[in-house]
């Protein structure tokens, strides 16, 4: 069984919004060992719209769709299909329903302008949206199995998992992928190291093995055909354990992990805690900590001190070693790594001071300069508040790119540190 | 001239990455006037790569392509453009010495792996790389141009904008576009405030008007395509003018305005500064406010009480408070937001505190519940960290959506409050 994506949407051709749910849903059917012919973008205009749902539906034996499902006059991806399966619109009475209970729900009026959501093609059938008001579609075109979901991620995501993906049968072989995240070094040297296996991968002796780079984080991803899950994953898993073996350190986890949930992870199995201190990264490192669900287990506290005011009257910097050596430099970067361990407790600290950018920078300290302190309690307590001896390290980087980027790069090698600092503790 | 997209990769038919280059140059095509026909995404097989340029070269007079110039085995995209030409690849010398000097600057060995991004296809010519390894290609194919970059997201960025833009002939119409962000009520509602232009734009009677939502911001987007830039500007800005007007308070700006960018400039115009008490948003709100450049001159201080004890000791908190009515309450936002203007000064403070989920939720106060406090000193002074009496206001409320969205919704809500106090103190 193969598939074919449309996205419709003006606002995805113009570039002002980008385009998730191609991804996201090319990710599922992957699982589903269904493969993507094709994605296409479509704009709003109606004929457009009628002649893509028509060659997809040529093309494929699913077609999946999204956007173009709300109020407003430039939704018209109803009616295109509508036109493409030759029937008119009409009223589905239990959609009505459905949404008037929604805006209920939501203690607002349901404008009239609403209605319109819930009109479909004529023995299409509509599917319930649990998250919001309009409904999708299920229709046959020219043999293919047509859904259409709202273009909102969060809507269209629930729906496809309700709603869309009990309807898919298995049919033929299962594609499996695993995919092992590295942080640390460059794609290039990863590369390198498992050259032999992406070889192999190519050369049909093995799973595919590829790797993608993405904020600086290395994926390395693993995927084999095979007729059942168990024998996709008996082909892959051998593979996984030797890239493992190979990169070390450098290796985070498996799927979806990132640097705070393989740091957290560390934190939970050493039955350990943590707090922050940050100037340059505002925040990020600390809300990248509570991204974690269950993260009030490891995390107890974080200070943005931004302004030397607040480094001082918050986490003891001595205001001389700010004015000897700046804000951002080693002394000021340990003693912010010393405060948190002395003010906030916990058994680990992070501290970061630096020059995001895109202004600030010299010839001395140039933007992209950054001090990351982590520091743990020599003592035993977890949460002494006062107490003298700390155990603490400033590492020196110079990020590349823009500001958005020496943030992202200067709170994900935080959290690496810390992740090397508790596995080898 | 009108122009195709290839996106290469099998990450992005699996799934495994968002591609966010085709909407970033879709957006810089329409403000050259090129209309994007179609945005296709290809997997990593080298008949897939050579079938894929030569039918979007026979379809369109611009061929953009990104990603698969990596050092890897999986990166064909260079023979597959040499297979599509009917020609070989060759070594270019200058493309090697440019990246030998990357490495140097970088302080790392070259490995011997990235020597084949230094190979072209013949009669092409490289485009330099100012922020990675792989070089772009330029080169021609069926009267179509064909520009190659890199899939890294920021590379292919910089080259389109230093080696590609450059060279793209600015032919016929210009079409431009505005956008107005939006903050505070559903899409639908604002769809009716604006239903007669929408359909004036449809029916050619004015510039295209159409509604996007994104994580709970409404993005309006008014386009005209016209004989010079200054006629389409005339075009547009009556319309948004209008716009503007008819939806008040819930406009947070034009372009690329963010909540937190709007607020941030209503804290420069009044000459106020903003301190944060997060729990349940982690140090999102503090990351948010820094984002924006320059965020030093009016975010002095944010502080993530995660634990009770951090609220308890840092922004004192009555321990009986916490305990009477739960660390998630009215009360303990209210004494949230006035011991952060107590004990961090500033003229507003922001505080929040809630259950992100996905678990902590019961009958009473469930995932999703936000108490989100907003307050200002009362006296003149701007940084005061001792005084009395602050003017403090606390609403609740109950978002819809995982943890991530829950979050999100809290943050910019926080935002958006201050925006107003601002805008109508």
């Amino acid at each position: 069984m193969n598939a074919t994506l449309l996205s419709f949407g003006n606002e995805l051709l113009l570039g002002r919004t980008v385009d998730t749910n191609t991804s996201w849903l090319a990710r599922e059917l992957a699982g589903l060992g269904i493969s993507v012919v094709g994605a296409t973008i479509v704009g709003d205009d109606l004929a457009s719209i009628r002649d893509a749902f028509v060659r997809a539906a040529q093309r494929a034996d699913l077609v999946l769709a999204t956007g173009g499902l709300g109020p407003t006059g430039d939704d018209l991806t109803r009616q295109g299909l509508a036109d493409a399966c030759g029937v008119a619109l009409v009223d589905d009475a239990d959609s009505l329903r459905r949404m008037q209970a929604f805006f209920r729900r939501l203690g607002r009026p349901m404008a009239d302008i609403n209605r319109v959501q819930a009109r479909l093609p004529q023995r299409a059938e509509a599917l319930a949206n649990d998250e919001g008001t309009a409904p999708g579609i299920a229709a046959s075109l020219e043999g293919a199995k047509i859904f259409v979901m709202p273009g909102v991620p969060r809507e269209m995501r629930a729906m496809f998992l309700a709603r869309v993906r009990p309807r898919l049968v298995r049919g033929g072989n299962v594609v499996l992928a695993e995919m092992i995240r590295c942080f640390g070094t460059g794609e290039s040297v990863i590369g390198a190291k498992i050259a032999d296996l992406i070889s192999a991968g190519q050369a049909g002796k093995g799973p595919s093995v590829g790797t993608t780079v993405n904020d600086g984080l290395i994926g390395i991803r693993i995927a084999a055909e095979a007729p059942s899950e168990s024998a996709a994953r008996d082909a892959i898993e051998p593979v996984a354990e030797t890239i493992e073996r190979r990169l070390g350190d450098w290796v985070l986890g498996r799927g979806d992990t990132t640097p705070s949930s393989a740091a957290a992870q560390c934190l939970l199995r050493a039955n350990a805690t943590v707090v922050t201190a940050e100037s340059c990264t505002g925040g990020l490192l600390a809300k990248m900590f509570t991204d974690v669900p269950g993260s009030s287990a490891w995390f107890l506290e974080g200070e943005v001190c931004y302004s030397n005011a607040a480094k001082i009257a918050r986490l003891g910097v001595p205001a001389e070693l700010i004015e000897s050596h700046g804000a951002v430099s080693e002394p000021v970067c340990r003693a912010m790594t010393e405060g948190a361990l002395r003010t906030m407790g916990g058994s680990y600290a992070l501290a970061l001071t630096g020059i995001a950018g895109p202004t600030g920078g010299n010839p001395e300290k140039p933007v992209g300069l950054v001090f990351v302190g982590q520091g743990s309690q020599s003592g035993k307590s977890k949460t002494a508040l006062e107490g003298g001896s700390f155990n603490c390290r400033v590492e020196k980087y110079v990020f590349p790119g823009d500001r958005a980027t020496v943030r992202l790069r200067a709170a994900h090698t935080a959290l690496n540190l810390l992740r090397l600092a508790l596995k080898h503790r």
